[in-house]
C-alpha cells in the first residue's frame, strides 16, 4: 500500500539560486536563511545558532550584505546581560521578499524543463 | 558623456542555478558548460582543457552525470594515436537544452525582483 500522499506532492527537485549582483554582491540560499533567522529570532548570534553556524560566520555574512549592497541589511542595538537584538532594515527585507519571489518565479517555470530531461533521461536508459 | 551603450545593456546581475533532482543527480552551471564544451570539441579531455579542468575532474563530472540520471549523458569510443572521441547522448542534450532555457525562464522573470532590491538599497543607502 502506498502512503498517504499530500494533497500537493513535492516537487521530484529542488532548484538553488544565487544572485550575483554588478557591484559585486551575492544574494544565495544561505544569506537569505540568515536574513530569515535573525527577522524570527531578533539576533544575529540566535540566528547563528538556529542554522548551526558559528556566531563569526553569521556576521562576516552580514557583513558581506551590508558592504556590498552599500546599506545595512541589519539593525544591531548593544544590549544588557542578554545581548544586543538584531532587526533588519527595509533593505534586509526587500532582500528576502524579492529573493523568494523570484525563487518562486523559477519554480513555476522550471518544472516544464526538469520534467524534460527526466524524461529524457527515462528513454536513454531503455535504449542502452 | 556617456559611452556608448550597445542596443540591449547586460542585466546589472548574473543568476548561477543549480538543479538538485530526487534521484541525486546535481546539474548546475558547471557540469553544463562541460557538456558544452565536450560537443563542440568532440573530445572530454580537450572539453576539460578548454575549461581550465583536470581530465580527471572532467571525467569525474561527466561520470557523476551518467551515474545520477540512470543513462550515460556521453558516447565514448576509443581511438588512434589522436585518443577517443566523445559526443552526447541525447539525454546529454536535452540536459544542456533544458538548462539553458530554463535558465532563460529565471532571467526574464528574477530581473523586478533585483530591481525592487537594488531600489532598496539605494533607498537605505540615502537614509543613512
Amino acid at each position: 500500500m502506498e502512503p498517504a500522499q499530500p494533497a500537493q506532492k513535492p516537487p521530484a527537485y529542488k532548484l538553488s539560486i544565487r544572485v550575483d549582483l554588478a557591484n559585486g554582491g551575492r544574494i544565495g540560499p544561505g544569506k537569505v536563511l540568515l536574513l530569515e533567522a535573525i527577522a524570527r529570532t531578533g539576533s544575529i548570534s540566535a540566528a547563528g545558532r538556529a542554522l548551526r553556524m558559528s556566531y563569526r560566520r553569521a556576521w562576516e555574512l552580514v557583513e558581506d550584505l551590508n558592504r556590498t549592497l552599500g546599506t545595512p541589511v541589519v539593525n544591531t542595538s548593544a544590549g544588557g546581560p542578554g545581548g544586543g537584538g538584531a532587526t533588519l532594515t527595509a533593505a534586509g527585507s526587500a532582500v528576502i521578499d524579492q529573493y523568494r519571489a523570484l525563487e518562486l518565479a523559477a519554480y513555476q517555470t522550471a518544472e516544464t524543463h526538469v520534467n524534460a530531461i527526466l524524461e529524457a533521461c527515462q528513454k536513454g536508459e531503455k535504449r542502452s
